[in-house]
């Protein structure tokens, strides 16, 4: 069976999205400055269907953990946003860049989405059932809780994570939707696994000890 | 004239001491876990008077940070905590491992107090007062601000600092006294300079952007 990994970005200070998101700003107010060590890279590009890009440690790093991935666990405010009704189709277009089933938590019922190769599954009955779907679906590779913060902290309370990688990007948001405000102090354990560094992040990898 | 640098452990929750700090407690419920990485170091050693203890990069990190200070600037909890009169002479006993002036920022007025090769002089006037005292003191060395988090905020905001290094403890504190949560978004930027790693703790060092 493979692992359950959290790989998120978060600022300096805690943010994995800036404030005020909407359908203007999907990531919140000044989010996309999270993410722009991965929008260069060769790894993300190819999974964008895009070509070229950079290599180096922060492609070696993002194209490590998407090849072991066989399902996807996500909030709904990633999968779409707080808003909208069945005819809203998400955030992602038409050739969404998973490649694997997405399993999306979310309290309104609807029936499964397909894009391209990416089939939506939306689960109502919590973060335990969203991820028993995610492993049966994974089969021998690992399930990626991708975000936001809400379903990391679900995963990580309810003891289902074994590995949170988290890339640290050199920004102070101040404020936005923090990666741990839920836990609770001792609640998780984290034994450091690995670091990798560049200009633009550092790559933090924990094994989750339970 | 030297640099102003905030050094200062912090969970990767953001927190740089636990929930209910007090006189059991200085650090907080769990807050010594943030500072393991550096009880055993040569250098940490030293500075308290003790002799033998660890080499490697984590004792560099401190090393390195502790030979160029020529003052403290720390704030009142770090000092003594949040109670106490002027009979009470803080948490660093009669040998304080500081060793240059200390300048700690507080509502209280009182006369400094010297304790072997440390005096604290004690600010009422604002962080602005208690950096320019410092500099004075700490001539062409750098001035040191060491925390807490108010501490390290008020001096952000008011663009004081010229380095910030962050040395993230693999803890998930869950509550406490957070690092960043006053500042508000885009007020400070940060430019990555350094990542030195250890199985114990990752020190981040940041230039901070005027």
């Amino acid at each position: 069976m493979g692992k359950v990994k959290v790989d998120i970005s978060m600022s300096l200070d805690g943010f994995v999205a800036g404030p005020n998101h909407g359908l203007d700003h999907p990531l919140g107010e000044g989010g996309d400055r999270l993410h722009e060590w991965v929008y260069g890279l060769k790894s993300w590009r190819e999974a964008h269907g895009k070509t070229g890009g950079e290599t180096g440690p922060d492609s070696d790093v993002s194209e490590e953990h998407l090849a072991g991935v066989g399902a996807v666990v996500m909030g709904k405010g990633m999968y779409g946003g707080w808003w909208g009704d069945e005819s809203w189709e998400g955030w992602w277009g038409d050739d969404p860049p998973f490649h694997v089933p997405v399993f999306v938590l979310t309290h309104q019922a609807r029936g499964p989405l397909t894009k391209s190769d990416t089939t939506y599954t939306f689960v109502t009955d919590g973060i335990e059932s969203a991820m028993r779907q995610a492993r049966a679906a994974a089969g021998d590779k690992d399930v990626l809780v991708s975000g936001g913060g809400t379903v990391v902290q679900q995963a990580l309370r309810a003891g289902l994570v074994d590995e949170l990688q988290v890339h640290v990007a050199p920004v102070l948001m101040g404020d936005g939707a923090p990666l741990f405000g839920l836990l609770r102090a001792g609640q998780i354990e984290l034994e450091p696994v690995r670091v990798v560094d560049s200009p633009k992040v550092t790559h933090l990898k924990y094994r989750v000890v339970k």
